[in-house]
């Protein structure tokens, strides 16, 4: 059935409810936070206040449907230096609020009531209410934790039906950091549009880079997502972009006017896009490189652990170990709740067999050593 | 039937095919804009640059589904000084990336496919698309030109039905100036909850004042609408709200989960709100000045004018005159644009008896001057 948003349960969350009076006793480490901004990571602020005083004096809102032309060049140049090379137009970009208006833009796009999208499981939980917002029905395809998380090709054939309108694969993929490294045979034989959330492509671990899913399926259409929220680390200045490869542009004509409709991108957010992309790598290499200490240090630290078993992630902020000797993954955060370390439970993501927890390599690291020792001596009674 | 966003028609408006070329051949005077950073409406920049500069030093995004709690007291405290005054609590208070998203956000909340909400005729087209995006049904009620273009009481009660799930209310109204000056006795009676869009409050002409109609109906379920485009004239800072009166209450959990779901609102556009409320007060009263001016000066030279009637408008920016010895609006449209002025012909808005025309007072003086008197020529033989 799809969802109705105006139906979704609002009932209070039981972990939430222990989180916060967890929280208000002291002493606990926070190990899941997606929030750049809170853990010290903040993109050079004088960069920022350079170039935005620029904007204050030119400021003349010309609103165009893309979005400010310099901006989407300056993607445009983004995406022609990742590995492979993504070849694109700035008539092949629209700016947007935030990566979450572009997966509502799309949804509407692409679905109308009754049709359904495929999601992965596990996944992050935002998709449910976006769906619900277009009356749409998400269906789930598998990822195999033994084969460090890929796509089932079988699930993702079995799960697509004639109203299967579009394929969300996120790569890196939160939370499993699994990373789409070569062309998926299924993908280009099931031909539906895919929706590539690539928000996480400059965080790699195990893998050397991450290859835009469009440049894998140049024959198929590709709507990949990324914004200046995780890429810059700043979720506070909403900028987000939907980049359409090939084959997608036969749906440029209508998204032009859906984005026309709620021009949701902020023109100071655009104005300094150029800039980020032209001051920001050394910021950026810091940012990734804290994400690969702290990944390292904690996959040592469970390398050993009788219960903690954790697999090296291709990319992304963060580790989805399983607990064994565990099987109620409410009960396992709130005990490491009452033991000083709030982690998500798996069932957050998703439902996958096993016992699973979240936790984020974007913390500060002296907090995530602090925590991941925390978290080794609950677990290891 | 509901509208289907992913049917709606695309094909190129003959209308604009035609500006573009005739603005091609120069000395076109266009007195359609509502864009006032493209009429020399500029909030002072020193003001903007100044607040701003604080922010990049400061910045901790922290996510409210509400929006940052200093920009919501200015909010409260900005209706407190209305006439009369809306008394609401921060709680109240919903920030979003825009007025176009806060309509988005309410047709979400109040309503699923197939439900429908009564729009006024005529009114701004941007309501077809955002209810086709929830694949609702639009329908009209009707404004009496004859009273003023007041709200025809009778046409609400007969489009309302056991599907209608809110009436759109602009006052000042887009296009004709219309403002609600007095509690709806039919409002009241139908019991149904009211969006207000109250964008173009400040700008009052032969009101004194725009009172806030969730004051008037206290008892309803009033969604109040505003933004810092219009109120500003910052539409590139994308920030609005919406703020619930007392019986609205009822809707707020799942506005913010709604709200949460999507975060569309700026951060640094949220931090300088405070100091907009509190700096912004001479520019806001230069700018409704000028289209005062602009107003009197085109209703002084309609008044004896054998083809246009024109109604002094309660507030807002534009004029909506009708054209006797005209009967197709786009062949009169086409026909100003021939003769070097455009105007938006009446069909845009709806469909009303009789042959109209939009014209804009946010106009910069000396083009709106110019584009007048080229309509009043145009028009005399």
């Amino acid at each position: 059935m799809a969802g109705v948003f105006t139906q979704l349960d609002l009932s209070p969350n039981r972990l939430e409810v222990a989180r916060q009076a967890r929280a208000a006793r002291g002493d606990l480490i926070d190990l899941t936070s997606s929030n750049p901004t809170t853990q010290g990571l903040l993109f050079p602020p004088e960069v920022l206040a350079t170039a935005a005083a620029k904007y204050w004096t030119t400021r003349c809102y010309r609103p165009d449907p893309h979005g400010d032309l310099a901006a989407r060049e300056a993607i445009v140049a983004y995406y022609a230096r990742r590995t492979p090379p993504l070849v694109l137009t700035p008539d092949d970009i629209f700016l947007t609020a935030s990566t979450s208006e572009a997966y509502s833009l799309l949804f509407a796009l692409l679905a109308d009531p009754g049709d359904n999208l495929l999601v992965p499981n596990v996944t992050y939980p935002l998709f449910e209410y976006l769906a619900a917002l277009r009356n749409l029905e998400l269906r789930s395809y598998q990822l195999d934790e033994d084969r460090d998380w890929r796509i089932n090709a079988r699930s993702l054939r079995r799960a697509v039906d004639d109203r299967t309108r579009a394929i969300l694969i996120i790569s890196p993929h939160n939370p499993t950091g699994a990373i789409v490294e070569h062309a998926l045979a299924t993908l280009d034989l099931l031909g539906v549009p895919i929706i590539c959330d690539e928000v996480f492509a400059p965080f790699t671990y195990a893998a050397p880079s991450t290859p835009p899913l469009a440049a894998l399926h140049p024959d198929l259409p590709v709507f990949t997502l990324n914004g200046i929220s995780k890429l810059f680390a700043l979720p506070d200045l909403k900028l987000g972009w939907i980049a359409l490869n090939r084959p997608a542009r036969a749906f440029a004509a209508r998204l032009e006017l859906l984005n026309d409709t709620l021009l949701g991108a902020n023109a100071l957010s655009q104005f300094l896009l150029p800039t980020l992309f032209a001051s920001g790598e050394a910021f950026v290499t810091a940012m990734v490189e804290r994400v690969r200490t702290n990944l390292t240090f904690a996959l040592q630290r469970f390398a050993d652990h009788p219960r903690i078993h954790a697999r090296s992630p291709s990319g992304g902020y963060y580790l989805f170990p399983s607990i064994s000797g565990w099987d109620d993954e409410e009960a396992l955060a709130l005990y490491l709740l009452e033991q000083g370390v709030f982690v998500h439970p798996g069932y957050f993501y998703g439902d996958v067999p096993g016992c699973h927890i979240m936790l984020s390599a974007l913390t500060e690291p002296p907090v995530f050593v602090a925590g991941v020792e925390r978290l080794c001596v609950a677990l290891a009674g």
